[in-house]
């Protein structure tokens, strides 16, 4: 592809990122990369394996001349961001972030952001459960969804083009309501997550079962929880605090839907059992059918000979 | 490695039983593999791609003169072929199982099993979520735990007889006394499976986000919980019918978990989410650590370009 922004700046380098500098090199996105992280560490790296052309300390250098601005912290620090780079932006910026959160991200950072520049909440739904400058590879986005969630009165061209720059990196594009976007992702992403960290704490807490029992067993089920229960814990923390309502309401569903199963186990119901996980069956293949994940069994992990 | 047992006879053939057979031809183990499979099409399956020597309606014809007999059915199926093939095993011959739940394997079937005859319960753990007799191969146990749960007074030639099997097989092998197997399982693997199938059952039944929506955005967390609600409905209905009281002893703690985070949630107490989630982080490096799974991001999983 050709040269869409002549300079884009990424405050944050985390997994997110540092695959959007790699996707951006791929595809020859950006004549420039301008970087900021809080940490020196992170700077360092990102200046060592070539993330970034240069990495400033503060957010309001990187942004000078960039076209496109994005926010790719923790949901939690980007209104503080926002605050310190409205008054640096270039008149006709595009500004997007990549939080799993959009009511919260532009109930805090719109109000920061300049009535000349376009400010354009994102969403690109991947990821992996590792963190920091180093976890970033270009692909990251190759065949997943990136949901833009454009304010009421948002520029068409700006749209059009922010659409054009993540399906650049391999994105598929949606757009959606904020306040939809939140419910969806309550329950496809946040609620299992708060699900999976649950477990894995109730694993922890055991008398009658010791943790290397747990640890040497997990294959069994209980490792998958433990995936998705590694990702980033002050990433996670801002998703919660910042999704309440509609994380409450899902999780209000599913203990209703737990005492239902758990009377069924008490009581003998094998015929609630079955067809409940027959159900959940039906909807794993229309997953894979998707395209959102393969039937290579057990994800084609690896068995290691003995 | 070489023959171990003249005659093998494995009593189903689904995911488990047919792994087995791979294993056993893949070793040389032994001479013949008899089946027995109470479908039509299994067992004609099973003779097409070679699974088995020759196949049998009845499992009492299945294992007459076997060394070695398997049943691999599910758990609540178990009984039945117990007592079916009792008054015709061979004098001498083990007699072990693959279920998930053993105390009521062994509550179960044991009093059906001749003196004469060894009764070890076992339990391979591993599996993916595929099912059939087409769905074996002999990596399944490869570094995987294979649990012994011998009974009091078991005669330990036979077992460490049925040990240099599976290990022959690939496994790695413990033994554990069945009561506490199934408090270890109940929380390494059938409270993982409950909390997944619960989870997709509260996912299909929004008024506010359509099927569509959730499996668009499942790579958000979703999938993970999805794969292990794919598994055979038969066979987990019938593990939580027969572990029911471990079950409901992990379930109880699970609640009361997730009601300290749900009232974290609420009250937007960041310091109790982001320790829970750090402490989270530690288990899954201990799997890690463990050899249960690797840290590839993503589970290696496949990105397909655009």
């Amino acid at each position: 592809m050709s040269i869409m922004f002549e300079k884009v700046a990424l405050l944050g380098l985390g997994l997110i990122g540092s695959s959007i500098c790699h996707g951006i090199r791929a595809k020859g996105l950006a004549r420039h990369i301008s970087g900021h992280a809080r940490s020196a560490e992170t700077r360092a790296v990102a200046l060592e394996i070539k993330l970034v052309d240069d990495v400033h300390v503060h957010a309001a250098d990187a942004v000078k001349d960039a076209d496109l601005v994005i926010l790719c912290a923790p949901v939690g620090a980007c209104a503080a961001l926002a605050k310190e780079i409205g008054p640096h932006l270039k008149a006709g910026a595009i500004v997007t972030d990549v939080g799993s959160v959009k009511g919260a991200i532009a109930r805090d950072c719109g109000p920061f952001i300049p009535q000349n520049v376009h400010f354009i909440p994102g969403h690109p739904v991947a990821g992996t459960e590792q963190s920091g400058p180093r976890a970033g590879f270009a692909e990251l986005f190759h065949g997943r969804w990136c949901i833009l969630t454009p304010l009421p009165g948002a520029d068409s061209a700006a749209v059009a083009k922010l659409t054009q720059f993540w399906e650049g990196l391999g994105s598929m594009v949606d757009t959606m309501e904020v306040g939809h976007h939140d419910l969806v992702l309550a329950i496809t992403s946040h609620l299992p997550h708060l699900i999976a960290y649950n477990t894995v704490a109730t694993a922890a807490d055991l008398e009658t079962v010791t943790d290397s029992e747990v640890i040497k067993y997990s294959a069994s089920g209980f490792r998958d929880f433990t995936r998705i229960a590694a990702s980033d814990p002050t990433m996670w923390r801002d998703v919660f605090l910042n999704n309440k309502e509609a994380v409450l309401e899902m999780l209000g569903r599913f203990s209703e839907e737990l005492a239902v199963l758990q009377r069924a186990v008490r009581w003998g119901d094998g015929d609630t059992l079955f067809n409940l996980f027959t159900r959940a069956r039906e909807v794993r293949r229309g997953i894979i059918a998707a395209g959102q994940d393969t039937a290579a069994p057990d994800f084609g992990r690896g068995h290691k000979p003995k």
